[in-house]
């Protein structure tokens, strides 16, 4: 092909791409000339510590040796439409099968993280015959009509008027509850209590799943009070309901084990992926159900499908992306890093401007308030979308990136969830850029003129 | 990776892997030992024309060299999430703009032909804030929520209880018309009209877009009647509806030009394409837009999105596919072998069991029936969804397949929609076997004995 500059890349960008939750005029995108570990270049030669993973996927890091190697051969490899076996799906599947819960028996691949939701509601409601599916305000499943309904957030908006019979429940968010909890085993029995009612109220009998993410991820990394997800397996069971956990983000090591799921004392009936199964080194996503859902579809029809389903080249870069979490033992050094990184954020509280932080491995999210007091969050809720992003979190992430910082941000929190590759010093490095535009951003910006805080 | 044997592969498939549109127990899958051209050769070096392209989306062929050596240097491009400009997405989205209906304007890309079809019905909503959605009895978009309730056919009623506002009408079905018409354009004229009060009714100021494969193809290549496709754009143009084209299949040479739309005097609001754009070598899809949707976006937030959109590896390897189109001279050669295709599809006419011949370029259907003159289906509708596929057309898809000749069928329709590379003597030689197939059918299943036609 012919080579372009990065002058002509991004006329074209400008000319003939739609970007995502964007006004296009406001959409003035770099290049990235290099990639390597968790660091990346920029069009202006500038370098960027990668602390949101791209979108919180490059597990590995960017390019990746193992996987810049493997795709010199992956040409050879004869591709095969979903009707076939090929070595590479049955090989993926297994190895996903053998690091997941007990309980789990077998994969249907699909192409990323929202179709897979969509797959997953469907199997639930051909499994149960029931058709209500419970879901959580404060979670992001995908811009596909089923994962976007599904989600309890802004980005709902655009699949409405909705699906009959999905219905919202409250995530338990420890540093907003109007409630004030001796414990969290408290605050787990309220929720428990709320959400048994609203499912004695819509009838347990017509629910086919409650979907969650077990740590709500896009959301600000809101880690559960301890006892709620057990409690929810339990009205689970107790109603003969399917719980469904959404690990696009949570998977893969992200959170210091394999799945976000092993951290608690339950096992779910299905499991939702993408992203870290393969580090966005090619699309791929799919759905791990128990032995029970899979025996199930022994003798009734599987009534869906697409066509790359158990794509060739997606799942054995799949398979290789599941050897270097292996040989590099990169859930482990995932858990030993974010410990690391928890000191380094819990030191973050000292700020006026953090009102909270929450982590688990190498998933943390930062939150900023105007006021520590009144929990003022730096921006009201749902003004990052529809409008025009250039409030305080647009200026505090802009920051970030001029310091090198590169992330997102959900809200008033920022996302921290860099390559699990990461190493001490490099957390260090990144952290101390943080605090730097943390003083300079309440310096400057936040704290510098007494208006600001009334906006 | 460690090398696994045939009998290795089957097993793990087996215990590990769920097969999309099936029961687990009746699948049994072969292993793909090697693919070249028109080609593929089985677990036990077995040959097959493989004249469905797998799934209608191998259009430049097995193992293309151009893509395989390709694959060797991919590797070397920096991975980039959606926020940034890469050469490779940007050249593809200029290159299908290049070949792209002169209206057309800009493209957003997703993973596959479904959630393109779901992220197109949201970009309809967002520009014309109405809601309602109309699609088509006979079609089949996808298999998420979105693409699910939009398809006109069995494998929605999983995506059901629907979408508030996705309403159907009906496709014409030249072969099986209630009415005599005396010409393509009075049927057209029938159900325009149809069309118009049933737009009436639902209240034209409430309908965003109207959703259309322009010539559907799992349902069988229906082929429109002259005038109707230009009709449907006319009564969009009165009432303000966009017209939406899902080009999924047929676009990328499979008619014998570049896009299905471009065989009629009309043009869409938006394209959604998937399948040949990379010919399945890496799973891609997307949506192209109009010069006047995509200057709305330009100070409108276009509130939709996906981790992969744009992917890098994806949207080069859709490059590559689309410099080959362009040197190899395919969409001419497909219009080329559309003609010898053709004749020999009318030769089949002669036979008992062929009710009728379709055809567009490499696109074709043939509908068989049990008896010509009361055109009396194959099968009864429906019945190869949600039971055992133990039928008549199970039955002559297994021989084809014997004989060597490998494809699919959909209700009465067998699809042969080879990649765009073939050779005339390969579709004669083609042919020829789908004729042994067919002589042995009628002669050892279903004229072997009378009792068969009345089941």
């Amino acid at each position: 092909m012919e080579k372009v500059d990065v002058a002509q890349i991004k006329q074209m960008d400008r000319d003939y791409v739609l970007h995502s939750w964007a006004k296009q005029k406001s959409v003035h995108p770099k290049v990235i000339e290099k990639g390597e570990g968790i660091f990346f270049w920029d069009d202006e030669g500038k370098k960027y510590y990668d602390m949101c993973a791209q979108l919180v996927y490059l597990n590995v890091g960017h390019s990746h040796p193992k996987l810049m190697e493997e795709f010199k051969h992956i040409g050879e490899i004869p591709l095969a439409s979903p009707g076939f076996a090929t070595a590479s799906k049955a090989s993926l599947a297994k190895k996903i099968i053998d690091v997941a819960p007990s309980n789990m028996s077998k994969v249907f691949f699909a192409s990323g993280g929202a179709d897979s939701n969509d797959h997953a509601v469907k199997i639930a409601r051909m499994v149960t015959g029931r058709y209500k599916i419970f879901s959580r305000y404060r979670s992001y499943h995908g811009a596909t009509f089923g994962a976007g309904n599904l989600s309890g957030e802004g980005r709902r908006f655009t699949v409405e008027p909705g699906l009959p019979g999905f219905i919202k429940f409250d995530t338990p968010y420890m540093y907003r509850e109007y409630i004030h909890f001796e414990s969290q085993e408290a605050m787990s029995d309220y929720y428990l209590d709320r959400l048994n009612s609203q499912i004695m109220y819509e009838g347990p009998e017509q629910i086919a799943a409650i979907f969650m993410e077990p740590i709500p991820g896009s959301n600000g990394v809101l880690v559960p009070p301890k006892g709620y997800l057990e409690g929810v397996r339990k009205l689970c069971d107790n109603y003969g309901i399917l719980m469904i956990c959404d690990e696009v983000m949570s998977g893969f090591g992200r959170t210091g084990k394999m799945f976000a799921v092993d951290h608690f004392d339950f096992e779910p009936d299905m499991m939702t992926f993408a992203k870290g199964v393969t580090c966005g080194y090619s699309p791929l996503g799919g759905v791990i159900v128990s032995r029970e859902i899979a025996d199930y579809f022994d003798d009734h029809v599987l009534m869906t499908g697409l066509t790359y389903s158990g794509h060739t080249v997606s799942t054995q870069i799949g398979c290789v992306t599941m050897d270097i979490y292996n040989d590099e033992h990169l859930i482990e050094h995932s858990a030993a890093m974010g410990n690391i990184l928890a000191a380094r954020l819990e030191k973050l509280r000292r700020f006026d401007s953090v009102g909270d932080v929450r982590y688990i491995g190498l998933f943390a999210a930062v939150e900023l308030v105007k006021d520590k007091k009144t929990k003022d969050p730096l921006i009201a809720y749902g003004m990052d979308y529809g409008k025009d992003k250039v409030g305080l979190m647009t200026k505090f992430i802009g920051m970030l990136s001029e310091y090198g910082f590169y992330t997102y941000s959900h809200e008033s929190s920022v996302i921290i969830a860099p390559p699990l590759i990461i190493t001490e010093e490099q957390i260090n490095e990144a952290m101390n850029l943080f605090e730097d535009v943390l003083t300079h951003f309440e310096k400057t910006v936040l704290f510098a003129n007494p208006s600001v805080m009334s906006k």
